[in-house]
Formats: C-alpha cells, structure tokens, sequence
C-alpha cells in the first residue's frame, strides 16, 4: 500500500504545500490567477487545432523523457519507494528540449511551426502518463512481490511468478487503458461543473504558462541551465561513486560518516544525490517524518528487540527471515501504513461524498431559479480566463459512447486474457473489479481533484485483501491478490491522473482530445519502456530486492507479506510483534485525527505513512533528505527569492543526474564490468588484522 | 635550498603577482597612492606617541596569533616546505580580535584607548617575526635533518643530534636576534633614502590602511566573517577526516580518486583544505610549475627508472635507501634546487649591486647641485603622505651605537656558547660569519627591497657548503654544515624581515621604535613558541620524516643530503644520477635565464624552484593546490571583485582551520588516543581476499 500512499502524499505535498484539505490558499490561488488575467497576455498567440498540438517533435521529445524519468521512478522504486513529484523536471526538460530544436530550426529558417504551450502541455502529459506506468505497474510493489527472490524472502517455496517481459508488458496493457476510458465522459462534470483544484494540475500549467511569457522563458532558461549543472554534477559523482563499490560493502554506500556503530543501525549518509533532491522537493514535515521514523525504529525499536533474541523469536534464524526481527520490521511497517491508509481512505471519501452533496445541491438550487437568472448568475461568475478556457475545452468533443465502448471492448479482453496470465485470478474475479472500477476510478479522480491525493495504492490494498481472502490459501491467494491489486491500482491510478492532466490542458487552452490523445500515447509508451527498464534492473544486479543490497525494492516483500496476512492470518507473525502492529496501527489513525483536528496549528506532527518507510530499510536516505531539507532551508534564508526560483531545478537537476545515472550503472553490470577499486571501512582492530593478513 | 626558496618566491608572488624584478607595476602602485593621498583620509585621527603603541592587548592578541601561526608554519614544514604569505590572514585577524575587544570595552565604557593602525602594525609585526622563527628556525629543513631518524635516512649511523627542547631554544635565542641589530641602523637609508620598494610590506600596510578606514573596516568585517565560515568548515573537515585514518594507509590521504595505478605514483587528491588554500593564494605559474614538476617526475621519470631496477641500480634495496630510486628523487631535487638558487643568488647580488651603484651616483649629482636646490628639488618631490610619513619616521630614533653594541654582544656570547651546543661547529668558524654576516644581512633586506625575494635559505645553503667542506667528513662536516646553515638564516632572513616592516611602519606612520621593540618582542615570541610546537610534533607523530607518513618533512633529508655532498662529494650516486642533476642543474638555469629575457611574455615558462619540490614527495599535494587555483579561476570568471575582495579570506581560512587542526590532532596523538575507522581502498582481486579472510 504504502508506495503509492508515500508516492502521493509527496506529489500533494508538493504541488499544495498545504496539508489540510479543502485550504482556504487554494481559493486564495484561483484569485490571484484571474486578477492578473494569464490568458489576455496569451491573446496575440493562436490556439492551434488538436491535431497540431500533437507534433511529431513533441512525441519524440516524450519518447526520450519518458525513458528517463522510467528509469528515475524505476530506481526510486526500486530503493525506497518514495517518489517525488517530476511535473517541474518534466516540464523544464520538454520546454528545453522542443526550444532549442525550434530554436535551431529557427536559425536555419526551416521552422515551420511555433512552440506553443499547447505543444508542451502535451509532452507534459505524455511523459507522465508514460512514468505513471513505472510506477503504478507495481515493479517495485506488487509485481516484483510475486517474484521468486521475494518469495524466498517470506519462506514461501512455491507461490511465486517470475518477472518475464512478455508477460508484463501483455499485463500492463490490457489494464492500463481502462482507466481512461472510464473516466473520460466525466471531464466536463469535473473540470467546468465542479470546478475541481488538480492543485498538481493547475501547477504544472502555471508552469507551463509561465514558460511561454517572454520574462518566463528567461527564468525557464536560467533554470533549464542550473537544471544542466547539477545534472551533470549529479551524474558524474554516480560515476565517481561507482570505481569504489568492488565488491559488497564496499564505496560510499558503506560510507560510516556517524560512526560504525551508527553505519550497522543503517544510520549514515550514503551520498546518493537522487535522495537528498527528493529531499530538496519534499516539504520539510515529509523529511523530518521519514527521519523521526528512522530513529524511533532504528534507534530504538529494533535495537530493543534485538535484546530479546531467543525470547521473542529464536536466535538461530538467518538475518532475512521474518520469524525474527526482519518480521518486526515488515509487519510493524505494514500495520502503520495500513492504519494511515485506512484513516485517508475514510477521509478522503466522506470529503468526496459531502463534496459531491454540496455540488449536487447546489445545481438543485440553481435549476429552481428562472432559466434567465441562471445564466446571468453563470455568466457574470466566470472570468474572462474562465470564459475563454471553458469554450477550449468544449470545442473539441471525445463522444461518450465512444468511451464507453472502449471500455466494455478492454474490459472484455482482459476477462478473457487476464486468467492465462495468473491463472489464480479467476475471470469472476476480474469481472467484479471490472464491475466496481469505474465507480472507484471516479472516487478517486474526485478526491484526486479535492486533496491532490491519488489513493491508487489504498484502493490495491483494498484489492489485495478482498480477491486474496476470497481465493483462500489453497487457491494461490497470495498471488491471486496481488494480481487484483495491480489491476486495481492501474485503473484508478490512471483516471486520476488522466483528469489532472485535463485540468492543466484546460488551464493552457489544450484541446481535450489532445490531452486524451497524448495520454493514450503515453501509456503506450509506458507500458513498453517501463518492463524494459525493470527488465535491465533485474538483469544487471543479481540481488535486487536482498535486504542488504543497493535496491531493497522495500515494499515488494510489504506488499507480498500483506496478501499472506490477508489470506494466512496473523498466526505467522512472531512473539509481540501482532501487540506492536496494533499500536502502531492505532498510532497511525490517532497521529492523523490529531493532525487534522489542529488544522494549520499541527503543521510540526509527523506523517504516519512517511515514518513507516524506514522501519524496514532503515534510515539512512531520511538523513540524504534531511541534507536536502537543509540545503534548502540555508538557501531559503540567505535568498529566497533565489531559492525559490532555483530549488526546483536543482533538485530536479541532482534527482535525474543520478537516476539516468542508473543505465550506465545497469549497462556496465550487464557487461559484466566491474569496478577496479573497494573502498572499505574497518574498525581498527579488524583493520589491524587485515593489515597483518595482507602484509603476510 | 628550496624550502626558503620556494617558500620566498610564494610570498613575492603574491605581494606583487609579477615574476620580473624592478617591474614598471611597483612605480605605478606608487603614483596611484599619492594620487589618493591615504594621509590626508587619516588627518583627524592622532598618532599615538611610541610607547602607546606597544599596548599589552595587542601583545596578547600577538601571543595568541603566534602560537597559531606557528602550528600552521609548522605543518607546511613538515609536509611540503611550501609556505604562502600569511600576511594577509595575520591581518585581518589581528584587526578582528582587537576589534571585537575594544567594541565589548567600548560598550562596557570602559575603553580607554581606540584601536589604531599602529597598534595593529604592533601585531603584524610581532606575529611575523614570531612565526618567521617557525620557518627560519629549520625544522623542517637543516635542525630536522640533524636528527637520527634523517640520518638514518640517508644511511648515516653517527653522525646526527637529536632535537631537544634545551637546546633549540638556546640555539635559536643565541642566532635571531643578530639579524635584527646588523640592519637596524641601515633604516634610513633604506626606506627614506633609497625609497625601496619592499613589495611585502607596502602590501600589508596597505591592507592595515585599509582596515582603519570607514569602508575598509566595514569590508574586513564581512571578510573576517568569510575567514571564520572557511575556518570552521576547514577544521570540521579536518576532524572529520582524523576518524577514519586508524592505521597506516588509511583515511583520505589514501583516496585513490584518480585511481590505483595513479595513486601508487602520488597523484591524487588529498582532500588537504590547507594546500586548496595555499594553491588559492599562491600565483597560477607556481602551482602550474609545481604539477609540471609532479608529472614530470612521478608521472614520467621514476617509472621509466624504476625498469632500471637491477641495472641502475641494486634491486633488493629498501625502499628508503639513497643507493636506490629514492637517491634520484633526492639528488635530482638538490640539483634543480641549487641551480635555481644560483641563478637567482647571481641575479639579486647583481641587481642589488646595480641598483645600489645608480643610487650613490644619483646621491653624488645631487651633492653637485647648490644646497637651495637641493632642498627644493627634496621637498618638491615629495607628496603629501611621504612628507608626514617621513616626519613620523625620523621622529623616534634608534641610537647606533645600541644597535652595534647589541650586535657585538650577541655575537659575543654566541661565539662562545654555539661549540657548546655543536660540538663539531668551531669557534672560529662561528666568528667568519659573524663578521660576513652584516654584509650579508644588508645585501638580503636591499634585495627583499628591491624584489620582495628573500634569499635567506640560499645563503644558508652557501654556509653548509663552504663550512661543511672545511670541517671536513672526519670532523663532523654535515652537522658542522647544517649548523651553519641555521646560523646564517637566522641572520639573514630576520634582517630583511625588519625592513619589510618598517616599510610597513613607514607607510602606516608607525614608530620605528615600537617596530623595533614589537620585532624583538615577537622573535622572543618565535624563539619559545616554534620549538615548543615542534616538539609537539616530534612527540606526536613517531614517523615524522618517513617519506610515507603524513609529515615527510621533505626539506630535512634534501638539506642533510646537500650537506653530504658538499662533505662527502659525489661519489655515493647511484648510476647516471650524476648526469641527471647535471642536466636537471643546467635546466634550471636555463629556464629562468629565458623567463627572465621573455620578461612579460614568458608569464607561461614554469619555476625551476617550484618544480622541484614534487620530486621527492610526489605531487598530490600539487593537485590540491591547483584545486584552489581553480576554484580561484572559475570564481574570478564568474564575478572577479568578489573574488578578488574575498578569496584571500577564504584561502586563509582553509588554511588556518586545517592549519590549526594539528593541534588537536597532535594533542590526540599524544594522549594515545586512536582513531576508531579504517578507510581502506583495496584492489578487486584484494578485495576479494580480505573479504574471504574475514568470512572465514
């Protein structure tokens, strides 16, 4: 669950930096925006036709970006599964990119077409549909959790599925456009009717807005350009980093910048700079979250109950079973993500319902007065933007039956296919998903709208459990369940995702049909690139997913070990340790409700979810966030307005510096090449016996 | 040689930042003084009469600036023997101590007296002659190669004195202070009369005047700030590094960041902030010269020797033996070394010479003319500034008679204790350079006047020759030799420090007598101070001298070795060494002959001094320096009056914080307290070893 969850409490994080829902600073944005009147600055450009916004360059462009942020969102999974929000990166990369080839073409007078927002929103689009699939195809999660090296890791023998490409991207594919389909006839209810924030969605337009004024196309520069230089510093330090990583524990990773007793509690600074950009984007509350988490139980928690070894759990187990401490680890994890999940599926839900109340409400009240006050009383409401954005986006229509066919045409595809894939999940099964997504999808693009909180992974834990229980233990249900969660996670995860992108098309006087286009584009593109990518990882580093390695893939073995719960019970768990899930189950719930009882004033309580990261894979890429958090902090004192032009595009430049780094990486551990140089740490009296070793 | 050589040619670099003597620049600076008239901005300000000028605060502040200078001084002599001008720090932290004190006084109403630039000028004074001790008191060069763990060295079984406290300070108290009385009634002449230049000097005056005025302060203020955030980070740095060197080979001296291969050969980073500070200070050629000097030898030279293992010479040596590889790092380091002295010593005593002939003809015409002209064309010449500074200099006098009976006395006692100390040094030897000395002492601080070089260390290197080879191998020539050396500099690098002072109390309307009294003062300092902190380090650290520890003292050996061969002749070489320093000896001519006939075109033609320095220590720390020079470049790139305002406070920040970091580090080391972490780098295969042996 708690990939997405993590995943996207970041995203709202931010793209809102509110936390409450429903802030008054969001009203507060909306007037800003029509006092100054963006769209009559945009007056004098032409609005191209949607088949025009769709360019060949554009495409292209996505195609590349795509397979850059795959690989980010790959090794974020992958590590920790905390997953900023790209949107800035994305965009700064897109304007970069299409800039100077028109730029050039310009120059050699062969430009035949302008670069208009248009354009850009649309490569926007593209690239986040298509990194979307990195994510929701659960390669860190779900997918990876049915995989045989996790399973060994639970104890289980025989309940595994292997990653295959084949299999995968035939997964991804008849999964991954449904969500779309079903969401698409409700873009005028959403986006005009109700009006609804997508403050993700609204920033990434004002961000592509602003590119397209002359003074932001300036800023855009300067920021593409310090984009560049942490880029590169970025990656070259991958580079640097890896000539000493010979051998396990070995470069910078093993790095004991607090000490050796701090370094073997996983509390150290490991370097990696994607981690201390992520840092820089997360707002503060999420590092010091994830940090507080690291010491409660790293510092304290697991060290305690280590104490215990041959009371609570035998002493003689292998470091990675989860009869012993690793068991803590995972179980504690899960019932502090599910406790938050629970308490924001309930959240997010009853604001969706009373908000849809009010809507509804509303537009009785209206339809009761004179048809000639009604417009009047519209009219008059909306803005010259409104107006003029509103009649963009109704221009170009996408017919409902053709959404609903396409719908019904997949749906039916998958019944028949998806059974042959996993043959634990019956089409019945998939049929009653089938049947309950499209409400679901809406749910959750709803409260996407309200709270900029996707709760994708929620509704995958929700699956997890219901079609795991139902398969019962005899019948694979550990699969059967993880499989429903992928199918689930994917359709409401693209609807939501879907809709924000409406939302910024609306903003940037993007054609509807271009936006749904481009996202059926990027999907596609999606659902290739990102199993390839996953397949590069999985080729090249033999221990991925080992506790002990450079990508834990954490919540792979979370994931796995809920859909036992789910189907095996609690019997399993080790001494105690069902005593410490509750509380911190009952902690998550009551640190929320807290949270959200003091409003603004409760801005220094922790978020639940993000503490419950590192109590598996400990705490050492909290404190490379926490290095981020200061830098910007710092920065933010001596120049704010500097570091507030400039963050993001250092963060962005530091996040994709290392994580393109990571195909060098893969395509040099395929090779088989292998670093020259082990950067080790001893203590001294080890380090006495190795000099003595060598010298003899 | 080289240590003062080189250490001289550093500080002229960065006084005048031209390489060709009498340089039309020096004129120009001149005028462009006059032009401002600095006297006329510090008319409402009152000079102190001379006794309050020697204020105890300011004699604290010296105490505490001298001790750590003196740890700073002394590191650099251990290491490499490259000292940079330390002026401009002694500056602006002299002015920031007194400072802070007289503003906590001047809120507490108790101040009694303000802080004025003579005061300060008190400071400089005092502080340089008391860390010019830690340099010309030889500790890294003739006093340490006395000792048996360099004579051991060079294979020598008897012939050694081991440093002790008693001693040293007897010997230091007995030679420093003859410098002083030799040249001290030379003043006049020299300041107001020949009106030299003394590049060093009027630099620190300038940087004194600067301070004082309203602006000046408010800048040295923000500067100080720089200086105390590189300081801090400087030692953090420092102290973060000492935890992870437990053992040999540990620790980020170890860090092979350009690779193994390249790290067995001495090329890599050593993450040394004093030497980024150091090549931040220091003129782009010297640091150029030094890297050059670096590949050349380690990069291209050793190796292609090292095939010669077994022909050259025998193979089964240890690595230590002057027989072996080493002797041609040492001797090819001498022959570089004594050309380049050579050149210069032939090129200063000319142009002193010359120079001292064009101003007694000068002097004669002007006798010629009626004394009414005279007087006019005197007085008509003079500015405003050199008419008060003239006044204020001639105001307080030092009687003649006092310096000569000083002088008398000294040697006096001096010619009479030294035997006892050095055996093997006659009386009468001693008495020879007493009655050279002031010749010399003149021709050295007439030189320094003219071309900010002193040449001290090379008319110590004269001393080992000529009295080495005269007591003869069978009576102890090589510590006869050395102990001359010390002798001479002393005398010699005092007399030109003095007069660089008084230019500097000249310019800053200070009294002679107080600069006098505030030198005597400081060298009593220095004669204390030095040995004590040497003593730490001798204590501290067992492999002081080895030429694989952190403190090589790389000068010692050259020094005894010169000695040796001045003794012993050159018989001992090993095969075609004696050619190579032939040719390395021409080449140094050469260079500098074809440098100096470019003039300002030949800015790009590297210093044989510089170059030489590298040869025995290997030229890691060559990479640090150009670190700094490009840390320097790109800054001055991007914004040079910020560069040029703030880099000689960050680079003496670095330099102090790293710097001063040896005492702690020293103090550890005493109190046997061990650093808990190895940092090891390890080959693959090694690697794989060690991690076998530990599994196992």
């Amino acid at each position: 669950m708690a990939q997405n969850g993590s995943g996207d409490r970041v995203e709202k994080g931010i793209a809102g930096e509110d936390e409450d829902v429903q802030d008054p600073n969001q009203k507060d944005l909306r007037h800003k925006e029509e006092d100054i009147s963006v769209e009559r600055l945009f007056l004098s450009r032409e609005v191209p036709p949607w088949r025009y916004q769709l360019t060949i360059r554009a495409l292209v462009v996505s195609l590349l970006l795509s397979v850059l942020f795959s690989f980010i969102v790959m090794k974020l999974n992958l590590t920790t599964g905390i997953i900023p929000s790209l949107n800035v990166s994305a965009g700064l990369l897109g304007f970069f990119f299409v800039k100077t080839w028109t730029k050039f073409l310009d120059k050699s007078g062969m430009l035949k077409q302008p670069f208009t927002r248009q354009e850009n929103t649309v490569i926007q689009t593209c690239v986040v549909a298509s990194s979307g699939i990195a994510f929701s195809g659960g390669f860190g999660s779900y997918l990876f959790g049915m995989s045989e090296r996790i399973a060994r890791l639970s104890s289980d023998k025989n309940d595994f599925k292997n990653p295959s490409l084949g299999w995968i991207i035939g997964f991804l594919f008849v999964v991954s456009f449904l969500g779309l389909f079903s969401v698409v006839p409700l873009r005028k209810i959403m986006i005009i009717d109700f009006k609804l924030t997508y403050p993700s969605g609204t920033a990434t337009a004002h961000l592509i807005n602003s590119f397209h004024t002359p003074e932001g196309a300036k800023l855009a520069k300067k920021q593409v350009r310090t984009l560049g230089k942490f880029f590169t510093l970025s990656f070259l330090w991958g580079f640097f980093q890896w000539f000493y990583t010979a051998g396990d524990d070995c470069g910078f990773q093993a790095f004991p910048s607090l000490g050796l007793k701090a370094h073997k509690y996983k509390f150290y600074f490991d370097f990696s700079t994607i981690y201390v950009g992520v840092g820089m984007i997360c707002p503060y509350i999420i590092n010091v979250s994830v940090l507080l988490g690291g010491i409660l139980s790293w510092g304290i928690m697991w060290p305690l109950i280590e104490r215990k070894e041959g009371q609570w759990y035998p002493a003689d187990l292998p470091d990675s079973s989860l009869s012993g401490l690793q068991g803590y680890k995972v179980f504690v994890a899960i019932a502090m993500i599910l406790g938050d999940g629970l308490y924001n599926f309930i959240k997010v839900l009853s604001y969706t319902l009373i908000g849809m109340y009010n809507q509804v409400r509303e537009r009785q009240r209206e339809n009761e007065l004179p048809v000639a006050d009604q417009n009047s009383s519209r009219t008059s409401q909306l803005s010259y933007d409104d107006q003029r954005r509103t009649q963009h986006f109704l221009k170009d229509q996408i017919p409902s039956y053709y959404a609903i066919g396409g719908y019904v045409a997949i749906a039916a595809v998958s019944v028949a296919t998806l059974p042959h894939i996993f043959h634990q999940l019956k089409w019945y099964y998939i049929l009653v998903i089938y049947f309950l997504a499209p409400t679901l999808a809406f749910c959750n693009a709803y409260g996407a709208g309200l709270t900029d909180w996707s709760l994708a992974s929620t509704y995958g834990k929700l699956a997890i459990f219901t079609i795991g229980a139902w398969a019962g233990a005899s019948h694979g249900g550990v699969l059967a369940g993880l499989a429903a969660c992928g199918v689930m996670m994917n359709i409401v995860s693209t609807a939501s995702d879907l809709m924000q992108d409406f939302k910024t098309g609306y903003l940037t006087l993007s054609s509807p049909r271009s936006m749904f286009v481009s996202q059926i584009i990027g999907t596609i593109m999606g659902c290739v690139i990102s199993p390839c990518v996953f397949w590069i990882f999985y080729k090249a580093f033999d221990d991925l997913g080992s506790p002990k390695s450079e990508y834990p893939a954490p919540y792979a073995i979370v994931y796995r070990n809920m859909a036992k719960l789910g189907v095996e019970g609690v019997s399993s768990l080790p001494k105690e340790c069902l005593l410490l899930c509750y509380i911190f189950f009952g902690s998550a719930v009551l640190i929320n409700l807290i949270k959200d009882l003091m409003g603004k004033r409760g801005w220094f309580i922790p978020l639940p979810m993000a503490m419950a990261i590192p109590f598996y894979i400990g705490p050492y890429f909290a404190i490379d966030m926490c290095v981020g958090s200061l830098i910007l902090y710092v920065w933010e004192r001596m120049n704010k307005a500097k570091a507030d032009a400039f963050a993001p595009a250092v963060a962005s430049g530091l996040i994709c510096g290392d994580g393109i780094w990571t195909l060098p990486a893969s395509i040099l551990a395929l090779a088989g090449v292998k670093p020259p140089i082990c950067m080790k740490f001893l203590s001294r009296a080890t380090n006495a016996r190795v000099d003595a070793f060598l010298g003899s």
